[in-house]
């Protein structure tokens, strides 16, 4: 178990572009999107995995994450709920932090948001120009809220 | 990935009782249990498991489990549905079959389930004396069912 601290942006721009590391694609689904937890299945490449995550308190919450078999994984996103977050995920390292730049496909089409994990909810770093609103701790920006309520239909 | 193929009986008397093999202490808790699918946490003993089902379709469903870290599994038990399960499994073998005896305890206390495996619907076998009625499919005895509506309150 782990505990996961995040801060999620807006992007003001697409000047982070410029800065892309590298690009995975991204498939997942929710066996379980309550508030109290959720269970995600992801599949990326040839790999899988599912996690578990708690309530969200400020920027922190519980998180268990099991590697399992790509075969199982994508039988596994077959039994979640609907429909499935599509997503490319763009890694842009700066000095500090690295950041994953997460460009939504499908129903979310048009949606870019911008994670960083911290080891820490007080540790301090430059924020990129590129970034927009602070979107960190708004349900709405969750991607278990982004299967019930994605972003072409705000 | 497995398909999980069972049966249910209620038990008539205890006199299964003079045939058990072995008995574990079991504690299980869902952190989703749609009809659709369900997502269980399993301890027992110094183990855990995670365990995914599909929406049965007669005696049939499709299962998908792994072990986990059991201290892990401890944690993800605090963050499952109330109540959690707490039952005793008893197994009993017979010549052709190994029979699961749950005796629950807590808000379920007083009933008792006994379950096959078997490697298809076809599968026969003899029925020991002590079984009762059969409740194969009867979604009031899944276990996910059993914490939104417990024994003791039918």
């Amino acid at each position: 178990m782990g505990v996961e601290i995040e801060r999620k942006f807006l992007l003001k721009n697409s000047d982070w572009k410029k800065q892309v590391d590298t690009v995975i694609h991204i498939q997942q689904g929710y066996l379980c999107s309550d508030k109290e937890r959720t269970v995600r299945i992801r599949v990326s490449g040839e790999r899988a995995w599912i996690t578990i995550k708690g309530e969200s308190i400020g920027m922190s919450r519980a998180e268990f994450e099991y590697e399992i078999p790509f075969e199982e994984g994508s039988s596994l996103i077959g039994l979640c709920e609907k429909p499935i977050i599509d997503k490319k995920r763009y890694i842009v390292k700066t000095n500090e932090v690295t950041w994953e730049i997460d460009e939504f496909a499908g129903l979310n089409s048009g949606l870019t948001i911008a994670e960083v994990e911290l080891e820490s909810e007080e540790k301090t770093f430059d924020l990129p120009d590129w970034l927009g609103k602070e979107v960190t701790g708004d349900p709405k920006y969750y991607n278990s809220s982004l299967i019930k309520n994605p972003f072409t239909k705000w």
